[in-house]
């Protein structure tokens, strides 16, 4: 769900934008250093058909097929983050061209080095505003020799986040972990053709060894059937799992099912993960108390969610909801030590809390926007003003 | 071993230096949320003191009790880097002072955003060139229920480094796998009063629950044997497992005292795990070539490797040596796409390698560097000149 669908086109100044799309070659797989080094225009789903017999895959999983080169470009992540990190860790070099045409290699090829700035990490997630990124090396996963789904259901928001953080932090190696609440649960059932129970949910996914998966399968059950959770529903086998999974990435779709000609509108903050709770069910009262419709999916491992909001696309005083809504989660977030955005990005609709999640480091934002590319030819107006 | 030690010193222009050690508070500890906030002074045991009792561990280790400022500034890693990453992973935020006395906080206490330029990882490893920083919040984790060592003997470096790879390819999740030459070996049960057979050795360790970590173990044990290993000794009570690593982190002394009144010259390069045979028996028939004694220590699952020099420190012609030697293991590093520092930073001693590692890259860490410090007031001549 979000802005990496289109983290493809980069926009340039006078209205042009770069399509990348067609730099789609996988360049070179390395299985004995677990990586691959691909085009940006190469898209998630296309490089783990690649890399099918190598016994490896490519982990960062926004739903949606995106390029990797629009995931980097956004710092992207989504449901496994939880257990394999998001585009910040997925990517271990890059070559950009600069605004002057220069052309840069940052990082490399090994798992670390304190050789200098960390220009790759500086790259990713600057949506284009510093470098246009036309090659990426990829760090790849091996494949679980076992993986295990679940869903449950929870007596309240509270129970099922309680239950997250019991498992985060007895470093039960939980591979996703995702929050559905009731409206959201509602929406899918009718989508997916699924009989969940009508109440908030976690979705999950074990990966490991037999035992392991097993292991850590009874390990979270027994911290959720000690707050609550009723309604476990296992699935090993690949079609049941990819079912469930499908209904989750679905989730979007589900919503927009819900209220046909609706147009939807995706919230995406993050909060320290003690917070959550507290965050969600004051979330939960402003849908409540707005004319709009609004359900909640989280990558809760990781203390982010995503408000998704029905509106009609045709009135105004629905966009105004939208912009007082957003803004209404935002401050929450920062006022819980989060930030505005989890893994959508800033583009323009989050440039006007940069500076309330920032502060002086903003100008130093602005500061390293000026020197990378003093004419602001790239993205210009996005992440941070410069004149 | 290496310049993490010294890393709390940040030498500013004009021969004066900012030492941080008496910025050495533990702020706050929020064991729900698997994060710490200190000061730039505060040493990682230090941190694993105050988390007593809390369940939780933080796990960088680069074997000496360096402070968290130091390793945060030089990226630092160490042995369970391969399991838990490395300063560029630990950091989630950071107070820095800029140049011109502006303070910045970055990043925040969430898992992950996509708001904006990452200056915390600009700022990781950056070695007080940018900013200096004066506060942390760092990414704990979980004590393992459960940790086992173990030691094994190979018939050769391959053999060993073979073992390295197929156990990292497969998704063993080890938490240390080192590897210890035979020059190494016999410093070590000299200095430890061990009696390992003399041959290239893995030290290993694993965390998980009871079952996870036998799992593991036979897994690995499986891997090795098919690679001729011999001798495992396993060690799952705490008592031998620290004298295992004590001896392993003892091994810069180990080397020292194999020579008595000699002085020690380590050092750093990093090459994708596939090249890492190849690169360790090249450096070995440099060291057997050379005048000079040389012992090799790696942190393999990263690729990551050093060799302890013995030298004469009022030797000149040993001072030549090093440098020749250093320059070929550099050379060699980045003709194997890898990186002539793994994880003891720039300093002064690798500035002659950064055109050749980073080529125009490094024109754009300049950029950067004048973007931030236009005067060169913070740890002038590191990294990257500026004019």
């Amino acid at each position: 769900v979000g802005s990496s669908l289109e983290g493809h086109v980069t926009p340039i100044r006078g209205g042009v934008s770069l399509d990348m799309m067609r730099m789609n070659r996988v360049l070179a797989i390395h299985p004995q250093d677990l990586d691959a080094v691909v085009q940006p225009g190469v898209t998630r789903k296309e490089l783990n058909a690649a890399l099918k017999g190598t016994g490896l895959f490519f982990p960062v999983d926004p739903g949606a097929d995106a390029s990797l080169g629009g995931m980097a470009a956004t710092r992207a992540s989504g449901t496994n983050a939880v257990r394999y990190g998001t585009m910040k860790d997925a990517v271990l070099g890059l070559e950009a061209v600069l605004a002057d045409g220069r052309i840069i290699r940052t990082g490399g090829r090994t798992k670390k080095s304190s050789a200098g700035y960390d220009l790759t990490r500086l790259l990713v997630g600057s949506e284009g505003t510093l470098g246009i990124i036309t090659e990426l090396t990829l760090r790849l996963h091996g494949l679980p020799e076992a993986i295990s789904a679940a869903v449950c259901a929870f007596p309240g928001v509270e129970a099922a986040v309680t239950t997250v953080i019991e498992t985060i932090q007895m470093g039960l190696p939980v591979a996703r972990i995702e929050f559905l609440d009731e409206a959201q649960i509602a929406a899918c059932n009718a989508y997916s053709k699924l009989d969940l129970a009508i109440a908030p949910t976690l979705f999950l996914e074990f990966h490991g060894s037999d035992t392991a998966v097993a292991e850590q399968a009874e390990t979270f059950g027994e911290i959720a059937r000690d707050h609550g959770a009723t309604g476990f529903d296992w699935a090993a086998r690949e079609e049941d799992r990819n079912r469930l999974w499908a209904a989750r990435h679905d989730a979007y779709w589900a919503a927009k099912a819900a209220s046909p000609g609706a147009g939807v509108y995706v919230t995406d903050a993050c909060v320290p993960i003690s917070r959550l709770a507290e965050c969600l069910l004051e979330t939960r009262a402003d849908i409540d108390a707005s004319p709009l419709t609004g359900m909640m999916v989280g990558h809760v491992g990781d203390g982010n969610f995503h408000v998704v909001l029905l509106i009609d696309p045709n009135s105004e005083a629905d966009a105004r909801e939208v912009e007082r809504l957003t803004a209404r989660i935002a401050e929450r977030a920062l006022a819980m030590d989060g930030t505005v955005t989890g893994e959508h990005g800033v583009g323009l609709g989050k440039m006007r809390f940069m500076r309330a999640e920032h502060g002086p480091a903003l100008d130093a934002m602005a500061e390293i926007k000026r020197a990378l590319d003093p004419l602001n030819i790239l993205n210009p107006g996005k992440i941070v003003e410069i004149n």
